[in-house]
């Protein structure tokens, strides 16, 4: 059972403090009930908290049409729209270095379908290469519990050979040729930024 | 007069072009009418359109509490309510270095009120200053027509000291000695990426 608190936010046992014995480093966090988005959100808020790099997810863009300005009470947001958003989900600093990424998954137990991103993010990660930006995504695989960092280059060359006309999803096996495979840990719970210490580095 | 199109954005006269005469370059083109959102925003379409640096403003964040899905129709958020944004507006990447601002306007002609940021931002800023990104903050004297960059350790400084007891606003002459004046152009509009070369080179 997920426990929340009363902002919505999973609670995490106690054992998954920094004092965390090192007998639980191989057991599965993965698999709790949280989205990948909440899983890379709780990553991220330890990586913050420990002065390791700088990432939010950026709020989702909506269209207001309406407002209502209620006396002695917040503004209320009666009518609006979700709106596409025109960069990748999130962004941020490590290193000095500025990464930015989009993360998705799929149920799928073979590929990953490219239909899970979409043209503009794709236009918004080739700018940030342009301009030096460390661009990757987070894939999983929900159903097999496997995660991945694929790099933005890489996945442009499966990209646009959907464009011409090639198959429109990545096959697991070259996803795990290209990709670093990412193993559930405890603090944080997505690990990702070893992966792109490699990205970095190499 | 301003005319807008159906989306809200601003028109601007054909004479803002690429092709604009070079006879324009004195005239000041930063009272139209346009927020200082506004014209950051035009700003940075200019720099992406031509491959100079990707910034965005986030979107801002909402707490949704009821969306209605019409039939054949798109989603519908029907209760909403505006939250606090947990960094500063503006981020992105230039000549491979993470950038974060933030862009606040004040009516008074000798002090800019500190009371235009928040202690989330400054907090933001210092964390992003700790993976050695690029911070600052962007003010306008609306009345005066009057725009600088600000380091954000400069901010701090009076920050900090407002915080133990001091004045509550940065003096207009402290501010033109510590900031870079920022002259209204053409393309783009506000060309701040001049002042923020000179944070990463000097």
């Amino acid at each position: 059972m997920t426990i929340r608190y009363p902002n919505g936010k999973v609670y995490r046992q106690p054992s998954h403090s920094k004092s965390t014995p090192s007998k639980f480093a191989n057991v599965n966090f993965g698999d709790r009930g949280m989205s990948l988005e909440e899983e890379l959100n709780d990553s991220n808020t330890y990586y913050l908290e420990n002065d390791i790099a700088v990432i939010h997810k950026k709020p989702t863009p909506i269209q207001i049409v309406k407002v209502d300005y209620p006396s002695r009470s917040a503004a209320v947001i009666r009518e609006a729209y979700f709106k596409h958003a025109s960069t990748t989900d999130y962004n941020g600093v490590y290193r000095g270095r500025y990464l930015d990424f989009e993360a998705k998954e799929t149920k799928s137990k073979t590929a990953f379908p490219l239909k899970n991103f979409h043209d503009h993010q794709i236009e918004h990660m080739r700018q940030c290469l342009k301009q030096d930006g460390i661009c990757f995504v987070i894939i999983r695989f929900a159903t097999l519990g496997r995660l991945f960092l694929l790099k933005a280059t890489d996945l442009f060359t499966y990209w646009d050979h959907q464009v011409d006309g090639g198959r429109k999803s990545i096959p697991l096996p070259d996803i795990e040729q290209l990709a670093a495979e990412l193993k559930y840990h405890i603090n944080p719970l997505i690990p990702y930024l070893e992966a792109v210490d490699n990205l970095i580095d190499g």
